[in-house]
């Protein structure tokens, strides 16, 4: 679990430059930065920076003076170094480092404020200095591994077999389960557990595996390798990949319809529409026909690219959070919330995605790296270049982060972390 | 609504000749045949005929001895022609054709018993001699036009308009909605009403069509005509006709989810997961992967052809009585009586296509005729022949129509209708 650092005051009024660091050992902690001026400006972008040795972490964020108030996040998996810090005793005042792109003499004032109550965390801390409170590795795996055995038994190898197998070499190969993950802590975040979201989240992770699957074909992608593997219907056939596609498809709806345990009916059924909504025609479908008919066009703008990204990368990670959060019990408000939080991390996802696939190599990825060149489809790298499409991706993480303010804090930490483990993700 | 025939007493003792006729003004009735005998043997088949100037029905149907309750159906869309009979004025005696294959010198005893009174049904005749009292004609109509209006406003032209196009182009091609109207009919069977399963009739008939669009594709059954058009790939392409596959069968869970009104969310449930059984690995897909691996086969025997046809075919006219049923409130009891009619019924359908595809012209199809024969497919002329495989569909309608016996025989004409509407269909 979750014990945030409580920093009181980050504040200073020096020109342009506000500066901290802060050790933190073995913690995925949030932060909410409280940033106001009397003018207005766009802040630099702050980037993650890791001192493995110490456990030191820089947060930076792009900020806009205009918005009051940012979520940042700290974490163990940052990619890219631009300072090293100097080791920080949490709870002392120290320097934060916000470089303003507009070099302002007004006076800024910058807050990082946190859920817990000081004198609990001093306490948490005098009783175990430097105590892991949330482990984002060890909770990835965990619950990677519950959604892996939950999969490995819906879609179990029975007859016909040659389907069940087809089923299974994608859906077992080794995905990184991100989608179920959001699902379980969406539910986790607003009261529910693991239970309620299981199925769900079992379903949406077959339901990406068929995107995969028919997004592979030769009539689509033509890709010959998915997660370091030949793709299905290299292994089984173009005729039996379509129906294992099919098959994971309605087992999805089934698994949701006949597994989901201990939650209201009516739940039941809103959570299984809003799923069939991302995945259709006007979600993931519609994401992957506007981008077919976009290949080799010339004057594919944004907010083009913007909706295929939205609608076939978005779409389903809504679907995962927004199922999660309905089946956990969440308000209307709640839902539309992490609704938000969902749609800004999903294009995050994809906007990580093309820089990923114009600076990793094929081993890196584990499927074909710089595809997107080849079959000259726009890409964020493509239009704004890759700089401006990291910064995008880290704007976008922050506006993620925002909807989840509302929450408890220490329930956000898994959401948070995952949102930041998106945007940093190697692979 | 149906005012059956009462016909009293058949019996007779001729050896092995049992005979009868009698005129049908226009209407589609159900006669319960029981057939009683000390021994057993196989009555030979008795076809349907049709005198159309003068309404004249033989209703002839293959009965073994051993059981001693069947239902048979008059129609008027005979197209055995065998005999032509005598005018027959409603109940009188009168001999009935039963040809005995063993001629048997046993006392055998037919008697064909309706629901309705004999008293009222002669009122009915005197105040309105031969008035129609079904007429399943308009009754297809009627509901077909129902769910063509529900899904032309379903799957309306929306952005994108390329997927919605291709989505409409298959779905509104003039399908004669075989499994809506048997999803409307057995809600309505149970005591439901059309509105309880609409959204269910479309859903299936959603699916039907994506596994048509899937089905014709190059990789599959590489077929370029349906219902009379180019096929859907032929028209939008490989991906697209894919895509306008899957995004179909996530619409059909979309549309049942949210679009089910009056009925209780646990039914709603519990038919979303029947309806995903009927087309997942274990029903639809499960037909038609063991098709596909079927092909040039030269060992395949029936036991091997019935599990291609239960699940290839009636596993999703099974979900869509089995929905019907659960939505229009119906018992356990009632559901696995409907889901017993609907496998039989549903072989039945594939039986006949196997027969068409062999006896048919591609224009009278409006598809592709003797496909499987280049195909090389197992199918059930190739198996037994044409005769052979026409009475083995006449046995699969009776057993199906013995299902139905429990129910209010009145509400039952629509699905008894249906299910010689499917024995007898010519395309």
């Amino acid at each position: 679990m979750m014990s945030p650092y409580v920093l009181k005051t980050l504040s200073t009024d020096q020109k342009g430059l506000y500066h901290t660091s802060f050790k933190v050992p073995d913690v995925y902690g949030v932060f909410q930065f409280k940033v106001s001026t009397k003018g207005s400006g766009t802040l630099a972008c702050l980037f993650p920076t890791e001192d493995k040795k110490n456990n030191i972490f820089v947060v930076m964020a792009s900020v806009n003076l205009g918005t009051w108030v940012h979520s940042c996040s700290i974490f163990n998996q940052a990619s890219l170094s631009r300072s090293r810090s100097q080791p920080f005793s949490p709870f002392k005042r120290v320097p934060m480092s916000l470089m303003s792109s507009k070099k302002t003499k007004r006076p800024i004032s910058i807050s990082a404020v946190l859920t817990k109550e000081e004198e609990t965390l001093r306490e948490e801390d005098n009783s175990n200095n430097s105590k892991p409170t949330f482990d984002f590795k060890s909770y990835m795996i965990q619950k990677a591994d519950s959604v892996n055995q939950a999969l490995d038994g819906a879609v179990s190898l029975r007859e016909p077999r040659k389907i069940h197998e087809a089923m299974r070499y994608s859906l077992l190969a080794g995905g990184k389960r991100v989608r179920p993950m959001l699902c379980i802590a969406a539910c986790e975040l607003v009261g529910g557990d693991e239970s309620m979201a299981m199925s769900a989240a079992c379903a949406v992770e077959m339901i990406h595996t068929m995107s995969l699957i028919h997004d592979d074909l030769p009539c689509m992608d033509n890709d010959d390798l998915r997660r370091g593997k030949p793709t299905n219907h290299k292994v089984f056939g173009e005729d039996v990949a379509v129906l294992a596609g099919d098959a994971l498809l309605a087992f999805a709806f089934e698994y949701m319809a006949v597994s989901t345990v201990g939650v209201a009916p009516s739940r039941v059924v809103r959570a299984i529409g809003e799923l069939a909504i991302s995945i259709g025609s006007e979600g993931l479908v519609a994401g992957q026909v506007v981008d077919i008919n976009s290949e080799g066009l010339t004057d594919v703008g944004l907010e083009h690219l913007e909706f295929i990204h939205v609608h076939k990368t978005a779409a389903l990670l809504e679907g995962a959070v927004v199922l999660g959060a309905i089946l956990g019990g969440g308000s209307d408000d709640e839902v539309e919330k992490l609704r938000k939080f969902a749609r800004c991390i999903g294009l995050l996802f994809q906007v990580v995605d093309d820089i990923l696939d114009v600076t990793k190599s094929s081993k890196e990825l584990g499927k074909t790296a710089g595809k997107d060149l080849v079959a000259d489809k726009v890409t964020y790298p493509k239009l704004i270049g890759i700089e401006k499409s990291r910064e995008f991706a880290n704007k976008l993480n922050m506006e993620a982060q925002e909807q989840l303010l509302g929450f408890d804090q220490e329930k956000a930490t898994p959401l948070i972390a995952l949102a930041n483990y998106i945007s940093h993700r190697q692979n």
